[in-house]
């Protein structure tokens, strides 16, 4: 297939003024046309949630050849929703990329990232869907290792079968060194942790208590190489594919015998 | 362990005052002293969301013997996260209970549902967490059955040894139908499907378009009768187990080969 015939869906969670999402818009111009819509505003954390009691309104914000970028007061899941269902619906998109985001998705951050949460919807439409996040939250982040290894895993990706690519969802993480330290591309397993948080409590100025999340992660695996932390640590860029099914089948059989 | 001693966390994602929320707090007085945050305002759909740029408002809207119910400006995870990490973080809870939820959380639902991000975050703090929900939206809903099965489920996972209850997570689905006519509980695996939406387009007062989400859930396998959307739909209360490795092993051989 080639670049003029393809159609390419771009969105991210921290909005689309956030310079990672430039990033993506570059990395998909690159192999076909490209429609956006990111959120109108940052909804870093958003994981998969959906706006069911707001409308949602969208606006236009850039429109040139062979691309149109449109902002929406929603999550990043509606971005996505609203791009398959109502705008995009007559024809096929052939990738989804989600990103660039401004902080690691690794481990269990899969389940919190709005990145992640628009990438996984993504995948549920049937096309290949790649998140992409920089393990950098500056705005200033440097941007340069996330491109080159972005587009040269999307072009991976595009390049597989048919049955390779459908459904396919990837939560790709790069670590925040310079482009030529790192050590290539690893294919990993979603790292074992959990976040332990310490919430920051302060008054308001008329005196009302308040809190602020403010955690840290605790990788529960330090020491096994086959995870995405232990890759991102370790200077590799981490690619983990995702997948939706998350029926814990090694405990049916306590249930079982436990709800008889 | 008698029920003076246990400590039993409960949340919701409809918000401290939705009747379901009070069905929870009562299933859980019976096993012992009850601790709950939940939402101030509907939170549905709001999945495994975090709140990072905005400050948590905390008020204390019950307080009886064995009873303290506060209400929080956040999302479920919120709630669990500052239950765990700030209010109780000295104390063991035993169980983490969610719900119950006006409207059913089978399927791929697990990944959108604010009452379920809860009860995986509470997993997350190693006591057992069950997600409750009834296939019924309305705020009327009959919680009979609900509040039997429910009573039943937590009284037997509670009755499992240490390792069988830590971590464990389970999606209770029940059926919208009278209590006597429920065919019994079944232990089953999430259901294939996806949401198929089918935006609602109108203008504002000032000509300005907007969209409102409304889809509608489409079963990709409705012949498999291990599911819970096939358990529902036959009169049984589903139950899922869940966990949260949402790596997809299986892709791994092609992408290892993709991205040499």
């Amino acid at each position: 297939m080639s670049n003029k015939d393809r159609l390419i869906f771009v969105t991210n969670d921290d909005g689309f003024a956030a310079p990672g999402f430039q990033v993506a818009l570059d990395i998909a111009r690159e192999f076909g046309r490209v429609v956006a819509i990111a959120p109108a505003t940052t909804q870093s954390g958003r994981s998969q949630a959906i706006t069911i009691y707001d409308p949602l309104f969208l606006e236009e914000v850039r429109r040139e050849e062979g691309l149109e970028v449109y902002s929406l007061t929603g999550t990043p899941v509606d971005c996505v929703k609203l791009a398959f269902d109502y705008m995009l619906a007559d024809e096929k998109v052939d990738l989804v990329i989600s990103g660039v985001n401004h902080g690691s998705n690794g481990g269990v951050n899969v389940l919190y990232s709005g990145t992640m949460g628009a990438a996984i919807e993504g995948s549920f439409y049937g096309c290949p869907s790649v998140g992409l996040s920089l393990t950098d939250h500056s705005t200033d982040a440097d941007f340069t290792a996330a491109r080159e290894y972005g587009r040269r895993i999307v072009a991976s990706i595009l390049e597989g079968s048919e049955e390779e690519r459908r459904n396919l969802c990837l939560n790709v993480n790069v670590p925040n060194i310079p482009a030529q330290d790192i050590q290539g591309i690893k294919v990993c397993r979603q790292c074992r942790g959990v976040w332990h948080e310490d919430f920051y409590r302060h008054e308001d100025p008329r005196g009302k208590a308040y809190f602020w999340l403010k955690g840290g992660f605790c990788n529960n695996e330090p020491a096994s190489e086959d995870t995405d932390e232990w890759a991102l640590l370790n200077g590799y860029v981490a690619v983990v594919p995702v997948q939706v099914d998350m029926t814990d089948y090694g405990r049916m059989p306590f249930l079982q015998s436990a709800l008889k």
